[in-house]
């Protein structure tokens, strides 16, 4: 098996669980957030940085890697790792979701969808066959199944038919896989939709994969509708699985979704918000270009020991926001990722501890405060 | 003495001296590159990757500070050095290359210059005594006096004007000096004129300085008309004076200045070709952007072994530079700043080891070959 999966410890009070993603390329302690490397590179980050910040397995975008260098370039490059120079085990999503959200002038047709790159309008047409080749060309060590992500809001016609395509289509994918070091997880979809859910996990478990993605969650829904789609979705998956909640990456989302049985994030949030002058701290978001920061001669978060915070202050850092200095996102984004990823190696040193119900709580209370 | 300067050895066969420049926080070996932080940060680089790539001192921008953040803020932040998280000594020019070429709408006084802001077009006045009073709010190591440099070309006329106004504002520059632990460094203006460079220099060494700037070279002139102004302007300054010329950065600049017995330079052109995605190479520029790297697979240049060329393509890094990707600009900066630091160290031991000659013309004949 190219990627296998061992529960640690399961706490007690919640659906959490720590554990072990074994990958040809090296071990990876869950809950895991994977830091987000749309077009082959974690935006403003070396392989290093992201490596020393804990990052250990990091998601990248078939859709954008396609369109731009191309698939074959990489490909002749020794593949994804050597092209970016990322050692670690690297995952990929399918493109499916991009394809929805990104491109125009969709044609979705039973054997796949036409659509336009955002880059320069050209056509070009994705299967679940194209999917896999394009994946394996990337040489990731985790594909994703090429699935159809229905809207929020959507009819349930809408989520029905969606769903039922992503199952024919994992099936297909799971047979034009042709990479032994390359694992396929399947992906659930199904809305909000509890019966499309169930029928969903059903579909993708019979075809017995060694992960599986819930797709479909943070596409605009309330946070407490997530969490209720968790609630019963998660419980339909096999237990000795990693389960990967797809495009989530808020503090507290990853604190329910780890309650909740989830294994695996991903998600730009971290990244895209720090490029935009906001960053975490434990009690909220703080938009540190704001004018209110000027003269803040303290760390973005007093009690983070990043690299950012050890050395450098509030006012800093928005004078090279506002002055358009690439130190200044630099900056913001080390201090987001090393903020998420330490709450993961927290989340998972409270689970193993037994007290992990404890602790979300705690964080959540402060987190909320603001 | 806040700031001196020792010879250790001078070149037989040139000008050329390697010495080092003694200051308050720490000694720099001469002859010495000082990267340009124009706005309170090396481009895209954070202090401790200057410093690990050579970088000893640095040069920051008073117009740029005093408009944005300001130098109160700085001074309350504690000084340019902890607003930055720079430990090593930082040279701030004066403001006057920035006022005479950056912005708009200039009155040149006797008493100053009033300017318009190149980011909000609000109305300013610098002086000599302005530029020191910013100067000594930002506590720089060493200060440049406030000069007026004249364009090229320029009418004789213009050229004499401008540097006898320099001269008087040196003294002024002199007599408004508060910090003992800053230095004061002139500048000899003069254009293209010998007699002009003579009068400045006479002017200015009368003034006693512990270091002489020579400015208004790499304004467009020719290089053989800027070597041939060193040729005559270098012999005037007092051999155990350190000598710095202003704005000069590309490799065969710094030789030829090396070998008129220049000591110290700074240039924005090694980071800011950088961001366009052109780098140096033993063998001269090279556009990493252009179409025919698509599937280059090998470093920026195969003989360097800077950060980015151990570990990246110009694949890899067109790649990022095409999808404006931060990382691209970042591995260019690296490796044009690794290689301008490490051609100083390079001078500096064939200066010690008698064979700069030879080591120079070596270097443009592969450098000028292309």
């Amino acid at each position: 098996m190219t990627v296998s999966f061992s529960i640690i410890k399961e706490d007690a009070r919640t659906g959490a669980r720590a554990g072990v993603l074994h990958t040809l390329r090296g071990d990876v302690e869950t809950p895991v957030f994977m830091p987000v490397g749309t077009q082959a590179t974690v935006k403003t980050m070396t392989p290093r940085e992201v490596w020393d910040l804990g990052g250990r397995l990091i998601l990248s975008n078939t859709y954008h890697l396609y369109l731009r260098p191309g698939a074959d370039l990489i490909r002749e490059a020794g593949g994804l790792h050597r092209f970016m120079g990322w050692t670690g085990p690297i995952l990929t999503d399918s493109g499916g979701f991009q394809v929805f959200s990104l491109a125009s002038l969709r044609r979705i047709e039973e054997e796949g969808v036409w659509f336009r790159s955002h880059i320069d309008g050209s056509e070009h047409f994705f299967s679940p066959e194209k999917a896999m080749a394009v994946q394996e060309a990337l040489g990731s060590d985790i594909a994703m199944a090429f699935d159809q992500c229905a809207p929020y809001p959507c009819t349930y016609e809408e989520a029905r038919e969606a769903m039922e395509r992503t199952s024919r289509w994992a099936l297909r994918c799971k047979e034009a896989r042709r990479r032994e070091d390359q694992a396929l997880f399947g992906i659930v979809q199904g809305g909000v939709h509890r019966d499309l859910r169930e029928k969903s996990a059903k579909d993708l478990v019979e075809l017995d994969f060694p992960g599986y993605g819930i797709g479909g969650l943070s596409v605009g829904e309330p946070k407490d509708i997530m969490y209720q789609v968790l609630d019963y979705t998660v419980p339909l998956l096999p237990r000795e699985k990693p389960r990967y909640l797809m495009g989530v990456g808020s503090p507290d989302c990853l604190l329910e979704g780890v309650a909740r049985g989830v294994d695996m994030f991903d998600c730009v949030l971290p990244t895209r918000i720090a490029r935009n002058g906001t960053v975490f701290t434990r009690d909220g978001k703080l938009v540190v270009r704001n004018a209110g920061y000027a003269r803040d001669f303290r760390p973005l978060d007093p009690e983070c020991d990043c690299y950012a915070c050890r050395h450098f202050t509030r006012a800093y850092i928005r004078h090279l926001i506002k002055a358009n200095e690439v130190l200044g996102i630099r900056l913001t984004t080390i201090h987001n990722l090393h903020f998420v990823l330490e709450l993961m190696r927290n989340i998972r040193r409270a689970i193993l501890e037994g007290n992990f119900y404890d602790y979300k709580e705690a964080f959540l209370a402060r987190w909320n405060k603001n």
